[in-house]
């Protein structure tokens, strides 16, 4: 995050289900661990709605479409950003909000950090701008545990041979979108958890399940 | 427009080029007085860009079928509202600005006024907070002109036999979006210029002309 300060955000936190959110660079392992979780979850008989952003609405994949598609070429920085606030306003309204008020578990694999370090820090519009749009969209409503699996860049990217319009972006971008989440996670202990995402995938897991297992308290009957 | 009082935006206005805006109702006759506009300015050397929203860019295009179309059925509030903001990012960043920046006469159909109409009043989300996005995307910058062509809802809407999903709302929807636009205009009578769209067609394109002439000192050279 660059000066100025962000606003004090408060957060909401919903009473009723439990939101979890997996962030972290391209590669990271995030919908690997969003399934183990989901298992693990279903096994002890929670209801459990895996999602994603951009893209897990009927609107969503349009947008999706126009902000990940190579063919779109150069957006406008703010049109990027409105474009991903809307897909985040129609998952929250959609998807989100209904599971957790039906007692679910929700597992998203990326939500409103991402726009935070991908628009906020890796374009260059101011972060409080951002952060303001990405928290009006959503009505601020915040996971109750953000897992930031970190890693570097460069091992992350390695993976795949060909890449969409993000990933394509520079290294340097991508070493700004790691320091954004990681400032994020800085900030709040209470709601985050990192960890490196090289470690194996069971041990990642099982600190997942950890960290998860106390929040249950408030999901629907199991 | 509703309390809470909008927050106080001074508008940025281009210091070269001249932006002339049309906004209206449906039917009420903007895309014809748009074309009559610019044959005007044409006839007398200007360059003009006839332009509109939503929709006048590649990205805008994919953004106009998203939130027009029948298909699309409900959309969030906040995402339709995000959806029309990032059509403007692109659309000033691409089109709006580069044309006055080298001294055209900008005339579109449909702006800002539309986003604020529609999804403030029209919907009922907090119409600052419309406001705030739609200035956000667009870096406050305003029209120098924009004509208001007035219309009671039951004329406009009663011209078309199909409606799209804007068009097909409530009478009670359309007359709240007439009266936000009567009250932006009442607020700066420097920048706005109503005018009964009842009216001959060459009447209203002579009253126009009458306000735009005075601006095209700032145009190119003619």
């Amino acid at each position: 995050m660059t000066s100025p300060p962000p606003a004090p955000y408060p957060g909401v936190y919903a009473d009723r289900g439990v939101f979890v959110c997996f962030e972290g660079g391209e590669g990271s392992g995030k919908s690997t661990q969003s399934r183990l979780l989901r298992e693990h979850l279903e096994q002890h008989g929670h209801e459990v709605v895996l999602t994603f952003e951009p893209g897990d609405t009927p609107v969503g994949q349009q947008v999706r479409r126009i902000v990940l598609s190579p063919e779109t070429g150069a957006l406008a920085p703010k049109a990027e950003v409105l474009l991903y606030a809307a897909d985040k306003a129609e998952h929250v309204d959609t998807v989100v909000r209904p599971a957790l008020e039906r007692g679910a578990v929700v597992v998203t694999d990326r939500y409103v950090d991402s726009t935070l370090a991908y628009q906020g820090a890796g374009r260059t519009l101011p972060a409080h701008e951002v952060e303001q749009i990405g928290r009006w969209a959503t009505g601020d409503l915040r996971p109750h545990l953000t897992v930031l699996l970190d890693l570097e860049p460069e091992q992350g990217l390695g993976r795949f041979a060909e890449r969409d319009r993000i990933e394509g972006e520079s290294l340097g971008f991508h070493q700004r979108v790691r320091a954004a989440f990681l400032d994020l996670a800085r900030l709040d202990d209470a709601h985050y958890l990192v960890l490196d995402a090289r470690r194996p995938v069971d041990e990642i897991a099982a600190a997942v399940r950890d960290r998860v297992t106390p929040l249950l308290a408030q999901a629907g009957p199991s």
